[in-house]
């Protein structure tokens, strides 16, 4: 098979864009796209000081690299959750990026903030791994981020389009309202964007595996049967059968939400009475769990 | 498994509700769950004439038995679609179901209103045989339902939330914007709705046997690899995961359908030049595919 560009040998087929590219064409329209989304949502400027949240799996490293590439400012954020068999591997892979490209690249330990890891702070908190993850991640991030002017994520195209599906489905309609690729600076909570939420995993796959960027391939063992990979299968079968699906989907929820969605009046937020992080309680999540941690060490 | 109304043996478990009913309990609840539906939207009351569209299936017949039942003044319509080893038992089942209670039912054969069958018009108008058998029945339903108050068809929950699933994930907002349990006269179009939207596929087919209804019951031979199929799939896979989902998606939607999707501006419907039905073209689908079928047979 030919590149459509350029004539040449071709390395990658795209199903949902029935294209064939080289490795050259596919690198440079993978830059361009991620550029143009940074673009299209004003996400961030060359002169803005970016935190790249860093797992050491794919995607956070591809974006790392991309910004990096394109000649953002950008400094690595690693949070190591101490998952067995799991998290050190992590976190080698996430610093051995950070050395090999002369990059800056900060590590919390969740003990360190939590005083417990995530599976711990699972069964203290009797909810979900996954659930307890992200939002210990959400907050650790945040409050590293304070001198930074955006954080950026590595949440791609099936994260996005798998998680708009379970949302209309339960038609949950804050976090409908909440879905984007961009979410401005709010008080504290800084700035927040997702620059591959038009990219589909398996473009992340080329892209990393072409640039030879070494990653951490396994699925976390804490997120078996997690609703959010129960949406990946699901939305996975409908682009097989009907490619380009999913950014057919996620992009036209994007482009015209104000027509599904009505605004949903803004959340009122209050100062957390323990940290200070805005929350819509009087003590915020984190802190809850914290002082469950504590009682439970008691 | 003891009733949860009445402490008899229980012959039904609906997971979706999590419930387990006696025949009587459960066929009550039925009956009363239609008339709810039908009064929640003024679809038609006691002294209205009803055309019930009657294939042969579980769901049309399951809809007429209910409302014959609940004591509306009905007639019923089948159209005999030629289709092999299929449309004549369906007809047969109908004839049955009518002459055993002593209903009134018209019988319109495909091959005397558009001249050849539904293969072969699939075949001349080069269009799958599902959107073909959907228009045609659509226009002879319509025609025949001139001097009633309103025709009902059987769409079920498991036809509407997959409906509204696929319709969703492609964001198309014509479809959705009709997609509703009744839709008004307008000129000549008449009222149609959906008395069985918000009862699943189990629940009817727990009806018409606990009712010993005879139905015919296989799928289409022409309906094979249908997206209408595939969406029900889905839905299924979804349901059996989170039961309850297909009627919190599909009533979460009708419910509160001005907050998802802004109203479409009316579709501006002119009379076909030939028949009258009204249309957005000069010349309604309907006639288009008969002059391709007259054509062809030159």
């Amino acid at each position: 098979m030919k590149c459509r560009r350029c004539n040449r040998e071709a390395q990658v087929y795209l199903k949902s864009y029935n294209i064939s590219l080289c490795k050259e064409c596919f690198l440079e329209l993978f830059k361009r796209k991620v550029l143009s989304t940074i673009n299209k949502f004003s996400m961030f400027s060359f002169k803005d000081k970016i935190l790249v949240a860093v797992s050491g799996g794919k995607d956070s490293l591809c974006l790392w690299d991309v910004l990096v590439d394109l000649g953002f400012n950008t400094e690595g954020l690693h949070i190591n959750l101490e998952i067995e068999n799991h998290s050190s591997s992590l976190e080698e892979i996430a610093k051995k990026f950070a050395s090999k490209n002369n990059l800056k690249l900060r590590v919390i330990n969740i003990k360190d903030v939590l005083g417990v890891d995530i599976k711990k702070a699972s069964r203290i908190s009797k909810r979900e791994p996954c659930r307890i993850c992200g939002m210990v991640k959400r907050y650790v991030i945040n409050k590293e981020a304070e001198y930074f002017d955006c954080v950026v994520t590595g949440h791609n195209l099936d994260d996005e389009s798998s998680n708009l599906l379970g949302n209309i489905l339960q038609w949950k309609k804050g976090y409908l309202g909440r879905q984007a690729p961009l979410l401005e600076e709010y008080g504290s909570l800084r700035k927040k964007a997702k620059p591959l939420c038009f990219i589909s995993e398996l473009e992340i796959l080329y892209y990393v595996s072409l640039k030879n960027i070494d990653y951490f391939p396994y699925v976390c063992p804490l997120s078996k049967g997690a609703s959010s990979l129960f949406y990946k299968n699901i939305i996975n079968q409908i682009e097989y059968r009907m490619p380009g699906t999913k950014l057919r989907f996620y992009k036209g929820f994007i482009e015209d939400k104000e027509v599904y969605i009505k605004k949903e009046s803004k959340l009122e937020l209050i100062p957390c009475q323990r940290c200070g992080y805005l929350t819509v309680n009087k003590i915020c999540n984190f802190c809850k769990l914290k002082e469950k941690v504590e009682a439970s060490s008691k």
